[in-house]
């Protein structure tokens, strides 16, 4: 794991205090820039390709960053001149034959894993997509928060392309972010979407030129963590999301009754209201490791 | 109670045919433009921060204007150059702080209860945001139909600034308004946006000058019912928002069978599809007040 | 069935490859351009005002060729200058007076029967709307992926003003289609929408003149059906469809698990991954006739 306070630099020590120990993994770096991680898909000489194993390390990535309350934000970007290619092809033909699992049923879809993973993180995650991103290498980026992109990336929702169907849970994600219309057009048409196009769809936050899409992404993360309570961050992401699928207004109602009533008794509201009132920055004490209220019941 | 056919003028005397009672009460003004009613947050000097009370008041309001079989279509504005700057924070760190309910569980947000109480109207809701929008003072907008701002407005999901969490059913009104990456981008920053990014995102219909929001407000409200049976504008909004929800298209065609079937017998849809032949304005006979059919069984 | 490779000819013999036997309607001309099926709604004398019995004609139609694998993709468009004027109001004030079903209750609602059957294809559906657009005219056009229209095309959600509500569970698709915000304002307000609006908001992917809908419709159902496989068209647009109604991520991940496992060890897949290899076009070989995997449990 290495620093860099300056995007373009991979060697500088970590400034952050304490730190957690993360893990060394042999496709995925994992950086600190102060108190934003920074998760790169680095193959570069494959384009970042995934494999099933990449992709499992992915999740042990965010599980490390996730559980570092050092970490405010992630950055998820990718090494080189792509973001990811996609699926590793090197299987020819059999790539993406699977063993049924032991019910002889279908085995989870990796992808969807790591999607999922990303949707239950309880911190921003921006991703930064530096080049043209297909097939996993785009679907896993739509639970992140935000995304920025390379003037000059392209997507590829290319499955009908090569006789699949999407995944990592990109039939629930991208409907919800682009709208149904452009959804069934892109995934069923499979054609390389322009950043043009991915900006004016919605699919993407903003487009800026390459070597600026790393400090961009860390510039939004800094102003979507900075004066804000850890624990009503995380309990915020958490609600926004889950409510996207709720049936009505009333499970809101409820998850939110919960969410105001104990963070109204807490340290960090006390803190946040008399700062307001002060008008000084506030200094919020909780810390989302000492666990968050069960919403959902 | 007063008419503003010159919605500058707070005083003249209503013209409307038989309005009913309405409420005095202390924070909220009560006004009739014809048939559109104008609810009013009438603490100036305060903002219009909102305490636990004035949310309650609020709903009264809404009650009485919702039960007014003369009130085609309800403007909900504020007095002075705010819109509604939040709850008010005169309790300083204890703002927040809430008395369990009986049962021990957390009480129901109010917030949250306002919104629940404008979902459920059955007449068109018009925000019109005169000034800055804070906390729950933008997050009870989001149940209206439509938001005219003033062009100097600004909105504040500020929640995770003072420890807390969104409130009044944001969480699941929000990403369904402005789209899942807008929401948790806004709500996880808590940064005050621009009146120009709120338009751009879909959160308000449209801008103009602060003295004609109200005007504009009141005119888009007449346009909403000029024409149209109360009775199918109430089933109509109560359709829309319930099947936001709906998890298929089959819960929409049972609940609009039903709708279609019992309208179709009913004296409005006689003489609507007579006036539409004759190329006349039809004059619906229906009432809202004689009871709705029951469309989701 | 006529053949029209040249969109303005309707009388070309079909070229494609054992075209299936397409039935003959009375209201309702279906015709090929190649690949792909013309579904016209043919009464331009009555603007292609519906009547029960075409509305039931018009899902034998879609039957008809989504049974039909030499079909790739389908175009709905109307004969002459209108493309559905709604429902043929000719029963004058009885026209919506509909008999109880034997259980007493609300027969299904027509429109909605169409919509869908639409929301089932099991291929690409694009609506050219070659002109005006109301009631039924406009709501059955929401399930399709794509809706192209003429530039001085309008839309007309027109039912309050006739004491009706929306059917053809509009109320479903089209707060998903346009947003909630639009939704309830074109729906209780219902005035006639102009074309730069209702592309605005998203309700059409882009106008042309009136004489290119047709071909241009053509054009962008072979953009969506080149070189991708069938039945990995018919699942993705199901998973799309069906996850938009779905409670979580969680829903696409079973479903999407069962897709990629089923398909991952397709003849298709190993001509997809073989193609894309070695930079040539595909050809799948699996068909949809043969059958689908139940990816919904």
């Amino acid at each position: 794991m290495t620093d860099t306070s300056d995007p373009t630099a991979r060697t500088t020590p970590a400034a952050a205090a304490e730190p957690a120990a993360l893990p060394d993994l042999p496709d995925i770096a994992i950086e600190r820039h102060g108190e934003i991680a920074i998760i790169r898909l680095d193959r570069p000489e494959k384009l970042n390709a995934q494999t099933d194993q990449s992709l499992h390390d992915l999740i042990r990535a965010f599980d490390a960053v996730d559980a570092d309350e050092s970490v405010r934000a992630v950055v998820l970007t990718g090494t080189g001149r792509a973001f990811c290619a996609g699926a590793d092809p090197s299987g020819g033909g059999s790539t993406f034959v699977y063993e049924a699992a032991d019910s002889g049923q279908a085995p989870p879809d990796t992808g969807g894993t790591v999607s999922l993973r990303i949707y239950r993180m309880r911190k921003p995650v921006i991703a930064a997509i530096n080049g043209p991103a297909a097939g996993v290498g785009v679907t896993m980026t739509l639970p992140a928060d935000v995304r920025i992109a390379a003037d000059n990336a392209r997507f590829g929702f290319v499955f009908t392309r090569r006789g699949l169907v999407p995944e990592a849970c990109s039939t629930w994600f991208l409907p919800r972010i682009v709208g149904i219309s452009t959804a069934v057009e892109w995934t069923m048409g499979a054609r390389m979407v322009p950043a043009a196009e991915a900006l004016d769809r919605g699919l993407v936050r903003e487009l800026v030129p390459t070597e600026e899409v790393l400090p961009r992404a860390i510039a939004v993360a800094r102003e979507m963590t900075a004066g804000t309570a850890p624990v009503s961050v995380a309990l915020t992401r958490a609600l926004m999301w889950r409510m996207l699928g709720a049936p009505g207004p009333e499970e809101a109602h409820a998850a939110e009754s919960i969410g105001i009533f104990t963070r109204g008794a807490s340290a960090d509201v006390r803190e946040g209201v008399e700062a307001f009132l002060a008008k000084r920055e506030p200094d919020f004490p909780d810390r989302v490791a000492d666990g968050l209220p069960d919403l959902f019941g």
